[in-house]
């Protein structure tokens, strides 16, 4: 559907099977943590013992003894928990080609040695095969969503990346970066790529960097003109202090609501004071800020401004798409330097930035983020009767603070399974390996065995 | 056999099943890592394609083209990684009864809301349960040893504990508190039921508190008259510097190479200093450390001294038996704060922490830790052809960024298989999981929901 090659089955939701509508219902769930406080108690929203109904890809009730058409999917969740999918702010789907490479590396030597110097190596089969495999292992472990800043590329592989990101079946944003004399390039793939996909939102990439004055002027001016969101990168390392960023960015028109800010760590009181003002959202990445050793984010400061933050995995920067981890991280990481465990945030606010933080700052909170009836069926279905999150009690923190991906046991993305009973569907993930492996092996020939 | 009340095989190794002997030979495994830089090359002591076998509870050998008796077992390891068993340098196994409860207090509120006044509400039956349940989790996650810090228990509470470690088949290292009036049931316990028992092995644990005086004093006695290892918790919260906890240590006798001090957060260099003149061992537990809020362990100043160091996981404190994400923690916490990426430890010393590192910390070496000929068999088998693990390359920080527990296939502990092709073998999980849920019933009642 997306190029022409492919199947429509590949981009939006496949043919119900033989004798079915497309409507589940999820009956009996332990918990429901529905994160929209309409539908349930406190910050999450949660109920307790009811169903869900899936129908044309929404969610068309949340409640106790729904019933179910004669042609309705009935699946059984008692004892589980539902939650709406997560919803990553912040990554990189290509980088599963560069996972653990550059180990002790800084953010600016690792991007000259895994990012700048390695994605024109990338050809668009291999990066086809890439990002089929993050988007994969995103999918399994509950997120749902993925807002993805793309380096870069030429129009052929811009392609094959999307027609990855569709086949995957994940619900993503796709940020477009190029330098600014091809910003045409950028505009051609945004429009004619991802707005037409029935899962995908067009945002404009760009950089802040203190040597280079253009790109924010360019880009934030192709997001006015094309109405959609602008996404970078900001203060993430302490070097990046050497030019005022905060106020270029004012300048260059590109700093209001629909502006997605990524790691924002070296930042001053008086410019969060501006972020706020300007009604700026952020994306914060305690696994990668951890793991490029760039800081900690003032988590607690922007969170008390009211400014938006969704929280992203910024993968393979952090090697990962294991969401559980990344809202441990970003509970914990603000405890251990503050030595203080009742600030902001708890795991219940985790779960919350996890999924309803994501959607709203990347202005989609109308459409997901919440197990909200209307809004598109992004449900999760975890397994607490395991090793790992046993016994009975305290689930939201028991999730949180001890949840895996290996509990999701199902996945819906607008409405279409992509995780049944702990399985891929649809996917053959072996496959998916042996062919990311096929890809390493091109890109790093006799480095790669390591 | 421990107690008389259970069958020699829920203790020590099972009878080998019919027609063959107990050995194993694993086939062509794709990386070892040995963690002994004898065996291969680097820290980690990396060898490429080669076989390991495992006799009679011990490994035999380590290298290429291994010849198989008509008795062994053949496991076929192609592709896969191989490594020593994960040693959890400091945690408390009944503490599954507490997994996410005061997800926002800190250390000493969280002692008095969820452990004092909890650990006696515990019978024996439903302690067995807690115990079981932490045990199995930890191993099917890849540890196979666990240092276990275990609070005053009545002794029939003690007889229960041990049997679920004893029935779990982890091999474990029994630290037991009690108050000094009670130290003789301590030395009751650990000489009658942890010390004749294969896989066990007894400590004397301690508390090192400001507002008291005796404890060290009677239990550094303890530990000399039984000439094992002393555990204790020290400086973990900023407040334990009122008191001059380390030189007390020192005054007490209680300060050398078998000592094994949990957490050391708020030390001074010159304190330091005298640990690593001593001998002293720490167990580092970020994630426990950044639950609680207590701090960010100096562990940098504590490697550069040469003193040694084991990784904990401190669960429930950190509600997780998951070494992958402490290893992670290790890492990431200390570069965070430092903004460098370069320091101690990187993934690579991160992996030996986990595995050589607390073999050393508590004076294990010459039996775990490493995969060298001789030592006890507890091998844990990996596989990277996982959607989170893949591509090929880079992999120890590939293992340490991006592995989890659904990783780990096998798992051996002392020659025989806890965890065969990814499932638990001679456990049903189901049931451990469905009794912790009765205990957690009985134990807080209507509160046990949610």
């Amino acid at each position: 559907m997306l190029t022409g090659k492919r199947s429509p089955a590949g981009a939006g939701r496949p043919a119900p099977a033989h004798g079915r509508d497309d409507s589940v219902l999820l009956r009996d769930a332990d918990l429901v943590l529905t994160m929209d406080p309409f539908y349930g108690e406190g910050l999450l929203g949660t109920v307790e013992r009811c169903d869900l109904l899936i129908r044309e890809g929404a969610i068309a009730a949340v409640g106790g003894r729904l019933v179910a058409g004669p042609d309705t999917e009935v699946i059984d969740v008692r004892g589980k928990v539902l939650l709406p999918g997560f919803v990553d702010a912040h990554t990189h789907l290509w980088q599963s080609a560069i996972r653990g490479r550059g180990p002790a590396l800084g953010l600016y030597e690792w991007f000259d040695a895994c990012v700048w110097t390695v994605v024109p190596r990338i050809p668009p089969a291999d990066m086809y095969r890439f990002v089929r495999l993050s988007a994969a292992d995103a999918l399994q472990s509950g997120t749902t969503t993925v807002v993805d800043w793309v380096p870069a590329l030429e129009y052929a592989v811009s392609e094959a990346y999307l027609e990855a990101v569709s086949d995957s079946g994940v619900r993503f944003v796709h940020a477009a970066y190029q330098e600014p004399a091809d910003a045409g390039l950028a505009a051609k793939v945004l429009t004619g790529l991802v707005a037409p996909h029935p899962l995908g939102t067009p945002q404009v990439a760009t950089v802040a960097h203190p040597d280079d004055p253009d790109h924010l002027r360019v880009h934030a001016g192709l997001a006015r003109e094309l109405d959609v969101h602008l996404n970078l990168h900001l203060l993430e390392h302490r070097t990046d202090r050497s030019a005022d960023l905060v106020a270029r960015l004012q300048e260059a028109g590109g700093l209001g609501p629909k502006t997605l800010l990524n790691h924002v760590i070296h930042v001053t009181a008086a410019e969060l004071d501006l972020l706020a003002h300007r009604g700026a959202a952020v994306a914060h990445c305690p696994l990668s800020n951890m793991r490029l050793g760039t800081g900690v984010m003032p988590l607690r400061e922007i969170h008390r401004r009211g400014i938006r933050v969704g929280l992203g995995q910024d993968g393979g920067t952090n090697d990962s798409a294991d969401m559980f981890a990344s809202m441990k991280a970003a509970v914990g990481l603000q405890r251990a330097v503050s030595l203080d465990p009742a600030g902001y945030p708890g795991p219940e606010e985790a779960l919350y930035m996890a999924t309803m933080g994501g959607a709203r700052a990347v202005g989609q909170d109308d459409r997901i983020g919440s197990l909200t009836p209307g809004k598109r069926a992004d449900v999760v279905v975890l397994d607490p009767a395991a090793l790992n999150l046993a016994p009975l009690g305290a689930r939201p923190a028991q999730i949180v603070f001890g949840g895996r991906p290996e509990n999701v046991t199902d996945v819906f993305v607008d409405g279409v399974a992509r995780k049944r009973a702990g399985r891929p569907t649809g996917t053959d993930p072996a496959r998916l390996v042996a062919e990311a492996d096929a890809a390493a092996r091109t890109l790093w020939g006799g480095e790669a065995g390591r």
